[in-house]
C-alpha cells in the first residue's frame, strides 16, 4: 500500500462548500505516482518511454470532504492481469473513509499502439502492494 | 440529449501527447450543466439552494483524444430512481466515440443532509432526455 | 479580437461561493486557442511542431464571478515584438468586466531551445487583433 | 518562509512534454495554505469566516519544468500594507529556480463586501515570513 498526504487547496472545493467530485480523480492520479514508478523507474513521461494507458476509472463518494483537514490517500494493487492491472484507492479525512475508486491500466506500447504482457519482475513488485 | 462542444485546451493534454484521464471528469461535469438546470432552474450553486449530490462516477477511455479537434459531449439521462438519477455521457472527436461515463446523483437537502424524493415534475423533464 | 463564451462549471467555483483565482488562468489559456492558431495553423501541440512558450502571465481580479451566468472572454494582441508577443484578455459576466490579464509568449524552437524572430506573415495576422 | 514539496502529477504536464503554465497558479495557491492560516487559524473556507480575497496574481516562467523530479515551493511575505498583503513565491526543481510569482490579497469582509485593516497581531506573524 502506498500512502500520500494531501492538503486540500481552495481550488479543490466548490460553491457547495465541499470538495468537488472532479477533485478526487486529480488526487487519485497524483497518488498513483509510486505505482507508476514500478512500471517506469525513470518516471520519464513521454510516449517513447511510458508504458501504461488508462482504460477505466470509477469513484464512489461516500461522504463530503471539507477544506480544513488533511487527506490521506491509500493506494493498493487490486488485481494483476496479463496485460492490465487494477488499482484500488481510498481517500480518508479525520479517520473517516470519504471516497474510494478504481483505475484499470493497460501495459501499453505507445509507439505501436499495442497492449503488452506485464513482465514477471513487475508483477512481483506489484504483489507487494496487493489489497 | 444535451450536446456541448468543447475545444481542447493545452492544459487538458499531458506529456504523453494526449488528453489526460482526469480531463474527462472535468468535461463531463461541465456538460451536465443543462441537466443540473432541470433540478435547479436558478442555477444558484450554494448549499441553501442546490439539491444534487454526486455519489458515483465512472469513465471508460475507449481511444486517445488529441488537442487539435473539437469534442462533442452528449449527455443522456439513463435511469430515473426515486431519490437518484443516473446520467450517461459520451465524448466524440472526429466522429469517433472516445470516452463514455456515468454519474449517479442523489436528490439531496444539503442543510438537513438527507436524500429527498425527486418530484414528478422534474421526472417528466428528465424523461425528455432519456437514453 | 477573439471572443469566447464560457459556461462556468461547478469545479470553477470554490467554497467562498465564487470562481477561484486559479480558474481565470485556465479560462484565458483556453481562449488563446485562436491566437495560437495564427502561429500554429495545424494546432499540432508537440515539441517538434509547436512554436510558442509562455514566459509571463498576470491577472487582475476586479470583481467576484459567480456560477449561474455565462462568461465572455475577449482576447486581444497588445504588443508584437521581434521574438515575443503580449496578449491582453478580459473576462466579462453580465456586462461587467470581472477580470483582466496579460500573457507574454516567446516565438520558440523547442528542439533547439532557442527563441526565434516572428515572421512578418504572422505579424500581419496578429495586427488584425490588436487592442 | 514556508516550504512545500510537490510531486508533479501527469495532469500537471501538457503535450509539449513540460508542466503547463496554468499549473503554476494551482501549485502556488496550494502552497499559500500556511499563509492563509495566519489570517484564518480555523481554516474555515466559507464567506462567513474567511477574510482574504485575491486581487492580483502574476507568474514568471523562467525555465521548463518536467514530470520526474519533485518541486519545492518557497513562499514569502513580500509586503504588508494596511489592508493588503503581497506574497512572493518560487518554484524550484533540481536546485534550479524555475518559476516565480506574486499574489496580492486584500483583507476582506465577504458579508459586507468591504476591505478591512489588517490587525497588528496578524502583521507581526506575517513579519516572521518576510522576504
Amino acid at each position: 500500500m502506498f500512502k500520500r498526504i494531501i492538503e486540500v487547496s481552495s481550488q479543490d472545493t466548490d460553491a457547495l462548500g465541499h470538495v468537488n467530485n472532479t477533485t478526487i480523480p486529480l488526487w487519485f492520479e497524483s497518488a498513483r505516482n509510486p505505482f507508476y514508478k514500478i512500471f517506469n523507474p525513470t518516471m520519464k513521461l513521454d510516449a517513447n518511454t511510458w508504458n501504461l494507458i488508462m482504460v477505466h476509472t470509477e469513484y464512489d463518494y461516500l461522504d463530503q470532504i471539507y477544506y480544513a483537514d488533511k487527506i490521506e490517500i491509500r493506494t493498493y494493487v487490486e488485481k494483476i492481469g496479463n496485460t492490465s492491472c487494477t488499482v484500488y484507492q481510498e481517500a480518508w479525512q479525520n479517520n473517516q473513509k470519504k471516497a474510494t475508486g478504481k483505475a484499470v491500466l493497460v501495459y501499453y506500447d505507445f509507439k505501436k499502439q499495442n497492449k503488452m504482457t506485464i513482465p514477471d519482475k513487475i508483477k512481483e513488485k506489484l504483489e507487494e502492494h496487493k489489497l
